[in-house]
């Protein structure tokens, strides 16, 4: 993409980003914000305060006058606009739902595009993520990266602060207590510290700024929704991100594939977490 | 306690923190505060930005005027003042001290305090507890408590968010990565999603407010010094907390006694996870 779409998205993403804080903000007091309205196109239930976030996006999409194909977690596959798509935008409109009912501080938005002027929607993988957008809402800290061109905190340039290469001195983030292996479990009693905050998005950039060391799923339950922004922002930052047997992500853009992660903000500590598991 | 003292205790908690984490605030760009100064009186690491805090809390104490003793986690167990103690403080002038230094939104103080104008220090227990005062400095939510008085939450009636009664539905925060017990992995395995935020002062306020529905410990590894002030606040907004076996919490106020928790928002909710357990 050059620079002048890419400057285009960003500040779109910005917007939408705004627009759904002051909307989830404005709805706090709607006694119904936790209701469950329906099943999402993912398959998970869908609350209203879900909704909500999601028709805010698409109406700022709309509105935006550009044709795209949104993939999001409600309504499945859109084609907005009526030109051909010039991107694919990976959406999820918020991020730890659970954490914002109950006033927890981390929730918030993730978007990721991938440019469909020189690929088609079948053709394009995690790899081709070139634009990459999260924000934690409670904190207000908002991580973006471009391919090739680094990731950013708040429009600086991120410094990771962990240098952490041990399993022993690691703060580990997994979702642990649904793995069955012994493997996992032996290296979750290994690290330094654990964390569950509960949302993969923020969770990832947390890899990439090095408050957390890593992030592992072993289980192949992350969803592409959750981490097409993070991965790019994890990469372009410098940290290693592959799956669990240590292979690129390459999965394909679409609403109900998923993949193993492991996520370290240093290539040695990939290296010895990979030593740890196989 | 009479109503006079009860007020000037909790004052000056309020005052203790807003010291506590202007003093942190302003050390942010000292590239120091996460070098380990020493070992603390309870045996663990005490980094530069503890020492900071801890010094912090001792000269507003001194400043009082008033005498008492202040058990605190890196100078152990000191006397402050000339007369004899009134009440006996137990202090984490910085619970999550990792989580501070990483920038993650959820670290801050705890202040519990008991009267020892009836008992003497070597008869109280954390029954005794009084006064309770909890904040998570990021997000500036402050939890206080008064024996027979109820709980606040930023000077307002808790209202819990939780009605959770099923371990199924049950959002549970549990250090469990270091439990060797395969009735807890199958609790962990059980419940509808795991938190570990890294400060259980905290934690241990988001199962009184709702936020969390559960918080387990089973491996009698929880500081007195951490709950001391928490377990007050689940008490008096009408939530349940006893040791894993099901007794009430009967520790000794000293710097190294530690307990199990089985600490819940409901009470139906305690009795199916002890059912679980047990």
């Amino acid at each position: 993409m050059d620079e002048d779409r890419t400057t285009f998205w960003l500040e779109i993403s910005d917007k939408i980003s705004e627009n759904v804080e002051r909307t989830i903000s404005d709805a706090r007091c709607d006694p119904d914000l936790s209701i469950i309205t329906k099943m999402g196109a993912d398959g998970t239930p869908t609350h209203k305060i879900d909704e909500i976030a999601e028709d805010c996006v698409i109406k700022t999409l709309t509105e935006s006058g550009k044709s795209l194909v949104l993939i999001s977690e409600e309504i499945g596959e859109i084609k907005i606009g009526d030109d051909d798509a010039e991107v694919l935008m990976i959406l999820d409109p918020l991020d730890g739902t659970s954490n914002a009912m109950r006033n927890m501080p981390c929730y918030g938005i993730s978007i990721a595009l991938a440019d469909l002027t020189s690929k088609t929607l079948d053709e394009v993988t995690l790899d081709d993520i070139e634009i990459a957008y999260v924000k934690n809402f409670p904190t207000g800290d908002a991580y973006s990266a471009v391919k090739g061109k680094g990731a950013l905190k708040n429009n600086e340039k991120i410094t990771p602060i962990s240098c952490v290469t041990k399993v022993s001195d690691a703060t580990l983030c997994s979702y642990v207590y649904r793995a069955k292996s012994e493997r996992l479990s032996n290296l979750c009693s290994s690290v330094r510290r654990m964390r569950i905050m509960g949302s993969i998005a923020i969770e990832m950039c947390y890899v990439a700024d090095g408050a957390y060391d890593a992030y592992i799923d072993i289980n192949e339950i992350v969803r592409i929704l959750d981490i097409a922004a993070s991965q790019l922002i994890i990469k372009e930052n410098g940290g290693i991100i592959t799956d669990y047997k240590g292979n690129p992500l390459s999965s394909k853009l679409k609403l109900t594939e998923k993949t193993s992660i492991m996520a370290t903000c240093t290539s040695k500590l990939h290296e010895n977490m990979m030593n740890y598991l196989h």
